[in-house]
């Protein structure tokens, strides 16, 4: 049954009146709302054959989980820049959820797979800092290193042979054969005075919160002096200006023009800030 | 039990026998049919964290509703183009299907945000001209104000903090509080003579209708003039045509090349009809 | 009810001790664990509105099973090429899954469209060599010509209109109209010497299997010799390899650096086995 055939059962088309501020049913409710935790990727695997790879495995052993890609592209490497997105990005989810976190460099080396859970999240992933930021501003985090081994391990994808199964058990009750341990920590500043992102309209995302700034602080880019707005609408076309983004770093930003391109910035960037 | 398993029960490999014309089951029907609605994803977002954070919503307030990605590298900013290619893409979708249409270099200023009702599909999105298109072409329209808005609302990222939450409720049964409006009705022209994109083997888009030309059509590019052909296999590999997209656009190709490097076309390129 | 209110009504964050090599549960299962069976896609589409339609004929036809993106950017085209990575990648998966295939350069043509079952593995797709490997490593495989056919057959569109539903009615129970033929045998060697894709970090896969190698064997690519590592902590930053990857191919990589630039390596680049 169409939404605009129950929609019309009962009006014309253009004569819907609704109460202000009151919601319209527009279609039999199907089912009850239910508050569903899921798993999140955290990858810089940048497209390619992984990221399908790891949501077979979920889709295999956790098929009722949802699965969202939090992000796919988070700098290629490096753990450092990666952390503090992850702990910026991770704030919008929710207790239970499951962040399957793969910046792994030194996969098939000596470091260790690691789980942390921090304020009811948990967290999956290599013990190379990738996950210090979400400890450390947790209320509370404890973490462990995942003993559990699959059959099959190759030394080059233990996103997939190991840090999906985890993930997988996780979101369905479990975790897998662990032993506690320390929580990371990375002697890593609290917030990243460099371009940790670049999206791809070109605005340039900085590791630093705009809650440490305030409106009146300037950002030093190379020889360019950047003033706060709050959001493009504000500046003019081609006006280049930091705000706070929608999770919550500092971001530079060009209206209707690309930030990374007018300003020379780049992934590792360092800016500085004017606090005259 | 696998598929192969099922049919090498009452069969050796190869020696499956089909009646002319006839199906073939192959696996025991796990479940009924059913026609399901859908959340359909238009965005010129292009990669990054903000897909991410809108499924997100969708898997938390609509975890029953598959969410499709249409599009996501819309012409960016590009409100005007997008709306040409929205209605091209949305004839292909069902009645009761919910489009979240987030080209939106307004964010944050002063712009409504809107709900579209046109043939029975939903398009929830900025009050930009993105949804005049399929408003003008539908049969019936009507259009509200959304006047409802979130706890937290930023200012860079309502898709996340406002569309997505009324496509998932739409989707769910309920349009969130709204004022009904007049549908959208900038003065655009109803064909769009310009190329809107460019897919990933360098086929170049127009905004024209196929249906508002025929083959004998000529179209102008730059000092190229590009005759019809009706599909790549018909002309020379390195050959330039035009034809009839799989949802009705003239698009632009190169055989076995990339129509955009060899003619030099990028989005907003304009073309000209030679009806001589 | 969140993981972590989970656990901490037991225990004090910290306080969590796992025996080794045991799991620990941390959340109600919710559901018994299923085998599910799933739709896997492998594209050359390199992004745009190709995947979002073929995905919505899956959650139209068949919502109840899991769509997974394998491989959206095979070498664009080439069919040969992509043949070596799909017979590489299947592996990974299990009997009765559905691969819905889309390298098709010929689409529209007189190329058939075909069913292939190789060891339980579905493959949907042209007949065009792309599923000669998985048929010929197979240990049975028996092959169909689809003759159904859509009331609408776009020319250049056969991924939407032709092979997602063949897929979906597959995974569904059903191979849609077809008749037996025999399998695919085009001429193609076992192993194909040169590089047939190119990953988001650079790293370049060749088309031969590692277990037809042995560590000992150097990879000759233009006027380089390239030895053998395990894994990229195993050679020093900036030095080259080859290497087994995780799907069993043997990779060109470069340690924390892009192989493909440093070596100058493209879709289709030679490669020679020193045996020596």
């Amino acid at each position: 049954m169409s939404v605009a055939g129950l929609l019309r059962r009962s009006s014309q088309p253009g004569a819907i009146k609704a109460r202000s501020g009151a919601d319209i049913p527009c279609r039999p409710r199907v089912r009850p709302a239910i508050v569903a935790f899921m798993i999140v990727l955290f990858t810089d695997f940048g497209g390619g054959p992984y990221l399908g790879q790891m949501r077979a495995v979920f889709a295999r052993r956790a098929p009722e989980v949802p699965v969202i890609e939090l992000l796919t592209d988070a700098p290629a490497f490096d753990a450092k820049a990666s952390a503090y997105l992850l702990a910026a990005y991770a704030r919008e989810f929710a207790k239970g959820d499951v962040f399957v976190c793969v910046v792994d460099p030194g996969v098939g080396g000596s470091r260790a797979p690691i789980v942390v859970e921090a304020d009811g999240r948990w967290y999956v992933g290599p013990d190379n800092g990738l996950l210090v930021l979400v400890a450390r501003r947790a209320g509370s985090a404890q973490a462990w290193e995942i003993t559990w081994r699959p059959e099959r391990l190759t030394a080059t994808f233990h996103g997939r042979d190991l840090f999906a199964p985890v993930g997988a058990e996780l979101a369905r009750g479990t975790l897998l054969a662990s032993r506690p341990r320390a929580v990371p920590a990375e002697d890593w500043p609290n917030d990243l005075a460099q371009i940790v992102y670049i999206d791809g309209y070109g605005n340039a995302a900085t590791g630093v919160r705009a809650e440490v700034l305030a409106p009146e602080n300037v950002l030093l880019v190379g020889d360019r002096r950047i003033a706060h707005a709050r959001t493009f609408s504000d500046v003019a076309p081609g006006a280049a200006f930091w705000y706070e983004n929608a999770n919550g770093l500092a971001e530079i930003a060009v209206n209707r023009g690309r930030a990374d391109e007018a300003l020379g910035l780049a992934i590792g960037s360092e800016i500085y800030i004017e606090t005259g």
